[in-house]
């Protein structure tokens, strides 16, 4: 039974008014949302939750996502004693501040995972919680429940109108996840106006038809044993992940509560100053915050710092009872790799038979997963295409299907691209895992607003994005990415890496799994490649070299990745013939080739002889590496996969002559390497 | 009360043999789903299915979608006598053939959407329907009912797993649409396996949530009557969509039947010889067609010739009610733009105040939209940002919500990207219709997977993408796109726009209006641009052109787009303070300017003097117009956007003394243009 008196309503009053200020102080923001989930927040914060303000990377902390991501967040790490202080709050959308417009994980202090995009923070909350379910199976023993922390979501109408939330929301079900706690703020309003307008659903019976327990509280303005209640029982529940539908109004204490003119607006001056006096606050005070509130959360943050110390002892002991899971766990939170997992990298020889990337991705996997448990992977219902299950490894499921355990290290993800990317965040933030998942190429567009975030917030996820181009042949263009890599190449901290045979592939993966703020995605063929005389892993590792070096003056470079790599080395080879000296670059990540040193680079793509690019894909952006481009200006074409690099000339023979055409334009010329720049 | 007798079993037989006999053919493909889905499909196309097989374009016939696209389309379109021949079948996943892997619209004729991208075709469905309801809306009458088609889409269980999907089911439930029957292949199996281990939510509970109708057969693999009755049902509820759960049995016949094996790859020879047997076909002939099926299927096409007559005489009936009316709908089922729409288009001069161009996108459809019926636009719950809702329109809501009608053309798509991409993808391909879309440029990232089939279908579809960079300023990072508009720039047939000014956006929406087959994304700015000297509609027009010229030679060029070209003209006169001499050109639109005359580009960006680009996003991209590049090397920030420009170096000030270092480099150097090229 829980008790609350006038200490909490101060408290709640005071994180109302606080957003008020904040957003006002911007005059940028959302007070709506934080105003009408104040109570909730409170409630959460001081009677459940698990956390030590005072080293926010506790690994047994439970995980808080504010999913309608806005500045209730930063007023309760404030509060709670996070490196937050009101100066940052006061800084609230100012540049280089702490508290930028959505919460960035790495960015401030007990930030889990980066929100405002909206459904993309419930999809992490269930990667959050399938990380605890993971590493709680593997690591806790009999009275050492070591990893058993809750994750909490908040979440609005939008977030729930995303089919991102949508598809997180059915897997988690099916997963029985029942430390995930989804609160809903249904306050009927979006950006457009009341939800009547687009989002009639009924959504707890949606929430019902994924298997979730469902519990409403109609009063979420004041009802506060009713929201205790309700967190209660969703901890209670062990085999489901719940959601509270929680009725509040949105801006409660505005003179505009319940519209969308709090929605995403600042209040005016005169209706903050009403609203402080509402709560008997000084009407005259920006960012007052009444000393018993701080008395009150400082309280929270002494009984985290407790909860650790007390986690920290269980710890040692399980180290005296379990010293190779102790061993191994202390490693993944400290975030280290095994020891020399990457021996385990195969290594190639030209001789060695002509195999799909995908399949020497799975190649690698296989070897690598005996020793690196911290490899947790899966598809969305490609498996058999993506080759991404190691053999020997078991399915991550709920013990009651029958089909897996909980320590099963390969996600069944279903068909569903877009959470998958969102989830692998989730996984990738809670630590100790490096999440890898599997797709078409093509469809990792589906996930573009999970990938990005990966990259802004330096989560290290691994895509294994197979079929990726005209060669997977038959499917046709609908499956055919020509846009796809262009698009990963230009985010920001993504190595999109497109290797051409078994080194290369050994080399995305070492790359890769070293970058631990970098997500990765591995861009593969269907079809078989040659392994390339001249290729190491060593050498591709630096993300471009010289494949193939001619002796004296080139007539010609031809740059190219991934599977046109064979085809360009046909091409030279035809040349060869001619009386032409063709050098062949290898570039298959365009990302970690950029970080080179200069004098490296401009020694790879030289001046002196023009360059040309090779690659069936969009040219766009080979501008930056070579004078001439070759690829598709189109769509692709289905059918065997031989016939359609024939229908656009990606043949050794085409672009044998496509290099003529390219050395007599240049004769003459002076040529300067496309990387001799000013800027 | 329906009849079926052994004419049926025959023509569904020949449909599960055919599916065997073309993947097998082929030897790539699916057979399982369309050897399951035979008796549905055969009961949909010979009792219910309305249209003109000689005529694929009537304009009331209904429409038919397979999300799970596979080779059933292609068996049903060549029985029912579309220009799809028996040879056509057998070059089913041939290159240049009419049978491409996944059915193609524009394409291959009968074929309404492209799919299989799991999910776009449910929502395409949705669109279709859409669409009907609101023509039917504006221009039935009293014993005209013109337009009353239904939509019946084809779905499996990875389309229902898809977020787009979801999406698209919850808004169509909102929207009551009961002229949309969605039959759903429960046959448990995805690629992986048993849907058990990944989709174990209450598909029905789902629907029902969504306010569906949900209609169970049990034995969808020879209960016909079940199949039409519930099909009957469903046409009967006028105010839910349908859901009708099919349980069946993946590749019926084959000895594999009801497992993943028959799911993605062909039956076996001595599996396709048992099945015939099984069925009473000659298991020695391939692409064996029974005189009877044939005959059943082409009594179906008389009908819809038949059924296209009497509606052409209604036509002609309304035509001499409804004069106005009738002119104006049968113009827009010819695909004719209305008589003079372009002179509502705004013309600015430098002197008119300095405007947003989401504001003034805003304008442009205010002018436009009294005149111009066809556009149908909506926004993902951004409206008051994207600006997208020209004053005087109505939503496009169920009547019986009291918050609009069918007959209004301005769409509440909710917070749901994807399925809005997609659903416009089946407006457009409705006919009649140029939908426009709206969301944050950011945002369009969540839709890629539709947008990419807009592009690839021909589909018209506008996206006013507006907060298009680092200028939304305060939202920060989470919402400043970088490299969204190099993704779409490398999609083809789509035009991405940034335009600079009032004259540019208005060219942006006129060729964008032209340009019947391809689809466009504005991509528009949240501050204030101001109109400059030298735009016009005409030149912006050409894609790119030479905005400010000097006199005698240049030291330099500045390329630039959208709210960066002021800043580069900004530039240019501190530059010619120092007594530079700097041209500026403005490119809106690749692909537009791509397309222009070689002497035209040519000079444009000519040889003679360095020319640098300058955009506040990614540089990917912009090597192929220009010698240098400014621009962003990694994420934005949160901040006034002011700041946040200052933050990055993209001010008069920083450009002018990055142009100077550009000139210096250059001095003395041969410097060609970066369009002087071999190909």
């Amino acid at each position: 039974m829980a008790h609350f008196d006038l200490t909490d309503a101060t408290c709640i009053a005071t994180i109302r008014t606080l957003a008020a200020d904040v957003v006002g102080k911007a005059n940028s923001g959302h007070p709506g949302a934080p105003m009408g989930m104040a109570p909730v927040a409170h409630v959460l914060a001081t009677r459940f939750f698990n956390a030590n303000p005072n080293n926010s990377k506790w690994f047994n902390r439970d995980r808080f996502v504010l999913s309608n991501g806005c500045a209730l967040q930063y007023i309760l790490l404030h509060l709670l004693g996070y490196k937050l202080s009101l100066d940052d709050l006061k800084a609230f959308r100012q540049i280089d501040s702490l508290t930028p417009g959505h919460p960035e994980a790495n960015h401030t202090d007990g930030i889990e995972v980066t929100t405002g995009p909206l459904g993309q923070g419930f999809a992490n909350g269930v990667g959050l919680a399938m990380a605890q379910a993971h590493l709680g199976a593997v690591y806790n023993r009999d009275k050492f429940d070591l990893i058993n922390n809750y994750t909490y979501v908040f979440t609005g109408d939008g977030c729930l109108m995303e089919g991102v939330a949508s598809e997180a929301a059915s897997l988690a079900g099916h997963l029985q996840l029942g430390n995930l706690v989804v609160i809903y703020d249904d306050n009927h309003i979006s950006i457009d106006g009341d939800t009547a307008i687009a989002f009639t659903e009924d959504v707890s019976q949606r929430f019902l038809s994924y298997g979730w327990q469902v519990i409403g509280v109609d009063d979420g303005d004041s009802d506060l044993e009713g929201i205790y209640n309700a967190i209660a029982a969703a901890r209670k529940e062990k085999s489901k992940p719940t959601l509270i539908r929680l009725r509040t109004t949105i801006g409660y204490g505005s003179k505009l509560q319940g519209t969308h003119g709090v929605h995403g607006s600042p209040l005016k001056a005169d209706d903050i100053q009403s609203l402080k006096s509402k709560f008997n606050f000084p009407s005259d005070q920006s960012f007052y915050v009444p000393s018993e509130t701080y008395a009150a959360y400082r309280a929270i943050a002494s009984r985290g710092a407790e909860l650790e110390a007390a986690w920290t002892t269980l710890l040692g002991k399980y180290g005296e009872a379990y010293p190779k899971e102790s061993a191994e766990l202390t490693r993944r939170i400290a975030g280290k790799l095994p020891e020399g997992w990457e021996k385990s990298l195969p290594v190639y020889k030209p001789s060695d038979p002509a195999q799909a990337s995908r399949k020497l991705s799975e190649i690698v996997l296989t070897a690598m997963t005996p020793k690196f448990p911290d490899l947790l992977g899966g598809s969305a219902d490609l498996t058999g295409s993506n080759l991404t299950k190691a053999k020997g490894t078991v399915d991550f499921q709920p013990p009651s299907t029958g089909l897996g355990a909980y320590s099963g290290t390969y996600i069944r993800y279903g068909v569903r691209e877009h959470a998958m990317g969102a989830i692998a965040n989730g996984l990738a933030a809670y630590g100790g895992i490096i999440p890898f998942v599997g797709t078409f190429l093509n469809f990792v567009s589906y996930a573009a607003g999970a990938v990005r975030l990966s990259a802004l917030s330096k989560h290290q996820v691994i895509w294994v994005a197979t079929h990726d181009s005209i060669g997977l042949g038959e499917d046709g263009p609908t499956h055919q990415p020509v846009e796809t890599v262009v698009h990963l190449r230009a985010i920001p901290n993504l190595d999109c890496w497109r290797p051409a045979d078994g080194n290369e592939t050994s080399a995305s993966y070492l790359v890769a799994i070293r970058s631990r703020e970098t997500p990765s995605v591995l861009s593969l063929s269907r079809q078989n490649l040659p392994n390339l005389e001249g290729s190491s892993i060593e050498r591709a590792a630096r993300g471009g070299y010289v494949l193939y070096e001619v002796e004296g003056k080139e007539d010609l470079t031809i740059v190219s990745s991934g599977s046109e790599v064979a085809i360009a080395l046909e091409a030279a080879s035809k040349l060869k013939q001619e009386g032409f000296k063709v050098r062949i670059v290898s570039l298959p990540c365009w990302s970690v080739f950029d970080k080179q040193d200069k004098e490296y680079k401009l020694s790879v793509l030289r001046s002196g002889a023009p360059i040309l690019s090779l690659e069936a894909l969009s040219t766009v952006g080979w501008q930056k590496y070579s004078h001439e481009q070759y690829g598709m200006q189109g769509w692709g074409a289905s059918g065997p996969f031989q016939k359609v690099y024939e229908k656009f000339g990606i043949t050794g023979t085409n672009i044998a002559s496509v290099g003529k055409k390219v050395i007599s334009f240049y004769q003459g010329r002076q040529v300067v390497s496309p990387l001799d720049k000013a800027l």
